[in-house]
């Protein structure tokens, strides 16, 4: 097969070569793991035995059936039989995990796929739209497996070869993508999505090398094709030369130098040359990753995003005990540095369930502090497993989305509240516990006083505001070109926000996109901010930056841009900087 | 029956009395109209041979399945053959045109919705799932009797009793709310939507009592109910006792005489008592709707939503002819006053068909001028249509959504050509005709030097401007306790925008809204706005309301309400001014 390039977006840097693994939509949900040459035959019963008891559980259906329904149901039963003993089902899933060592869902999945590709060429409306029978049937599947999970961990035996793969997907959630991390993929190439998508920023935050926006990539990589993700060009060079490839491998040998030097700043204090000191902190998901922040010397974590302990549950939300002790683990592996967590940010395009999409607009329904203040215990019980963590660390508490004062002063009753509940079960926090506000909806940035006197401290969501503010999905393709994080409209709403933090005398942190993009460090410590919080993996390029950085020197230029509203001036103002 | 009282938002003033008519989503998207008694058996024959063409189609498709078809297939095709014989499909519907008089397509859907309700109840999610084989058998068949309508007009020979029904459903869509103009309908009461939701704007602009974010009435609501809509209350009174329907009949009969005392302020100047003339101009949909901005006595049309030429059309685009003339005919009959148009505003939750809502959050989509530079041809024969109408009278081009200074220079670039092409083509059109931009996306308001430099007018879109800047989705119930239009920010962005167009000495309107809201009048003018742009049914009364305000009495009440961020002052300050 030729070899060809694909062009994306770039959303992480690095180099990452290993062979496609298509997944479609279906396929993301399930996990994915390969089994050792011993779990084999255990691995191929599992999938006949959910096979068998589909059958039963559809026979069953059948007897219960009540006298009078109506005789189509009986058809709609039949079916479903057919496809559970049609060998396309039966028996191709099993050769799957043999050959491939796939897990019994993977390889379910996988298969699938297959079956609903041949499905998607028939010319009729009609039939092509049976695949929803197919679906369920592997549905049906997928329910069964759930609860056999094989004994040995994942991965356990692989041989390392096997484990370079890269996801090739229409889109993967950010849920999903917590499916493939500490497994065998080196990569991620997807359709959609943009810079900001949330897949984005946790495939940064990972540190694995990913390309998006890719347009039709699903259709156009075939199972198994060698793939090269340079996702510093943002290009994906399909089935490459071997001279191509050799050359990508030194590439990131490379890279894997420049992170070791890199790696020697972890202790250095990040000052700039005129000795201002500036705070570097850390963007985390789950308590795990508090080890990446501490590796790279982060000053604390600036972002905890704690809906990922809610996420991939079904549904199921994690008690008190269960956050208190993430929060708590967090806490006591950043050593005294503080912890800022984010309560629950869910809706939009992380919810907690399939269910709550149900709305047009997602991003502009009720989520994050909007969902909290609707469902008071939700809140209440993470803010108790927040206040409790406070007693083993600097914790502060960061609110997302606030932009009404009634907001505002419901989300400090119920901080209150949920101390008072602690004082009275002689639970122990930090009764000086900090609150702070995200500034990511444009109303805040507008309304500043009204946030400056109640709250302890402004965070700045760069994506969000930029996202309301452009009124542009970050995750939708077709406005990506859009996208553009120093219109003059968000850097007067980033101006405004710093300026009524210092006059308020609050701190101010930028926890968005734009805090860990080296490209515009100097404009935000030029503009006055001192507290930037980014993905591990970006920290100490950062600080390399902000050390070979001369404040005094950038005013004038700073000037120019703030009061420009010409994007050519602005963009050679960021050049100019990177002169100084 | 009992009667209870329902609560919703009220979303157009005025009082409806008639019937319940229930209708689900799917029956939405067809015509509604009650035939004739002479026209009834006509209608079923009508029915009757779709039934019989739908089975002939499914014979056609088995007899040319190719041979190494999967076996499954046939069975779907049986599925869909039983349910078309079965009495519930091919006998129910005839009888409710034979007893209701509805036209054929909307029996069929009644049935069809009574269909779906019965599965829902189905407990197996596998059975329940087989919904969809019912609406595709509903498809085949609505697909079939489109082009057979009905030779009579809908309506026709149908007596007045019957004609007073009001639509109850989940939701309705603004090319709907189309469907239901003119005919048999004197009220809407919806499940979702908010005070700004699109839904609510049309049935505004048509006059017609609605209420909406009902919450659940269209389950709690019976077919055939008896309903009165007070949509001053945003109250929904369900099967009324007598003496509320007579109370109820009289307080229609005032509101007409109150409408009729108003009328005479039809040639009125709108003049505050200061002397300060203000420019009062309909906003429109069709052609046809010039009258009603007529009847009014407006200055003319502040904005002309082009869209609708476009909606409800299955994706076939209207001709440049079609679109000129459609122009051409509103210029006409505003006789010389101006008429502003609006190019194409579709995407979000106006798209074109059905297929064009597969992103994630639309409003935050490819809409709009966006959708227009990326579809040149399409708004290039929209511009020359616009062009050519201008050689009848006044028009001014509105560009909806632009944010970006690439984007306003795309934009009057594709102006100058279109311009040129008719030049070539030696067609007259206004070489001076202005081009204006909405003010509707947050980052348009904070970039405001980069618009005044380059456009004619400015109009502020407050609908738009409110759900970015405050990040909430006008038409999600979910959210609508957070719809403020006198939110600090707002009011900030507001002012923003009327100071640099008067800075710049260009006009400066508001289309959104907050322009036909009297509550807010003298707010707005006290701001400085002279020229606001509002629903024909509204614009006598607020003329009314400018001819009782004195300007010169505002101004400390003004600056005390835009230098505030307490909300409780700003509603202070707003009914201070209520009692100057």
């Amino acid at each position: 097969m030729a070899s060809f390039t694909l062009q994306g977006i770039p959303v992480s840097r690095g180099i990452a070569i290993g062979r496609a693994h298509l997944l479609r939509p279906a396929a993301l949900e399930v996990q994915h793991y390969l089994v050792g040459q011993e779990q084999v035959e255990a691995e191929v019963l599992r999938l006949q035995n959910a096979l068998a008891e589909a059958e039963r559980e559809l026979q069953k259906i059948w007897s219960d059936l009540p006298a009078d329904a109506p005789s189509e149901l009986g058809a709609f039963l039949d079916v479903h039989s057919l496809f559970l003993s049609d060998p396309m089902l039966a028996q191709a899933p099993l050769e799957i995990i043999r050959t491939r060592h796939y897990n019994a869902e993977w390889a379910l999945v996988t298969q699938i796929d297959v079956l609903l590709a041949q499905f998607d060429e028939i010319e009729d409306d009609y039939l092509r739209e049976r695949k929803a029978d197919i679906e369920q049937v592997a549905d049906r599947l997928l329910k069964l497996l759930t609860g056999s999970a094989t004994t040995l961990p994942p991965n356990a035996g692989v041989d390392e070869l096997n484990t370079h793969m890269i996801v090739v997907a229409r889109d993967i959630s950010p849920a999903d993508m917590m499916q493939f991390q500490d497994s065998a993929f080196v990569g991620f190439v997807t359709d959609e999505g943009g810079r900001s998508s949330h897949t984005a920023i946790v495939s940064r935050s990972l540190g694995i090398p990913a390309v998006v926006g890719m347009g039709n990539a699903s259709h156009l990589i075939q199972q198994d094709d060698w793939l090269i993700i340079d996702s510093v060009a943002g290009v994906v060079i399909v089935a490459p030369q071997q001279i191509i490839l050799d050359e990508y491998r030194e590439k990131q040998a490379a890279i894997q130098r420049f992170r070791k030097k890199l790696a020697k700043l972890k202790k250095t204090s990040a000052v700039t040359k005129d000795g201002t000191p500036i705070t570097l902190l850390a963007n985390i998901e789950l308590p795990e990753h508090a080890a990446a922040a501490n590796e790279v010397g982060a000053s604390g974590v600036g972002l905890f995003r704690s809906e990922f302990l809610f996420m991939g549950r079904d549904g199921i939300l994690p008690s008190e005990e269960e956050q208190f002790e993430a929060y708590r683990a967090t806490v006591q592996a950043m050593k005294g540095r503080p912890v800022t967590i984010r309560t629950l940010d869910v809706g939009a395009d992380k919810p907690l369930d399939e269910a709550d999409v149900a709305t047009l607009n997602p991003a502009l329904g009720l989520r994050a502090i909007r969902y909290c203040l609707a469902e008071p215990q939700l809140f209440l019980t993470q803010l108790r497993a927040i206040l409790r963590a406070s007693a083993f660390g600097k914790v502060n508490i960061l609110i997302p989305m606030l932009s009404h004062l009634f907001e505002i002063d419901q989300t400090l009753a119920m901080v209150a509240q949920a101390k008072q509940q602690l004082i009275l079960q002689g639970i122990a926090f930090d009764a000086d516990i900090k609150v702070g506000a995200m500034i990511e909806v444009p109303a805040a940035a507008l309304s500043l006083p009204m946030f400056v006197k109640k709250m302890d401290f402004l965070s700045i969501g760069t994506n969000d505001l930029i996202q309301y503010t452009l009124a542009i999905d970050r995750a939708d393709y077709a406005v990506a070109h859009l996208y553009d994080d120093v219109h003059p409209a968000i850097l007067q709403l980033l101006a405004m926000t710093v300026a009524a933090a210092d006059k308020a005398g609050i701190p101010v942190a930028i926890c968005g996109g734009m805090a860990g993009d080296i490209k515009l460090t100097r404009l935000l410590l030029g503009m006055g901010f001192r507290e930037l919080s980014m993905p591990p993996a970006q920290l100490l390029e950062i600080k390399q930056e902000v050390m070979n950085i001369d404040l005094l020197l950038f005013n004038p230029i700073i000037k120019k841009i703030l009061r420009s509203y010409e994007p050519e001036v602005i963009a050679e103002g960021i050049r100019a900087l990177q002169l100084l």
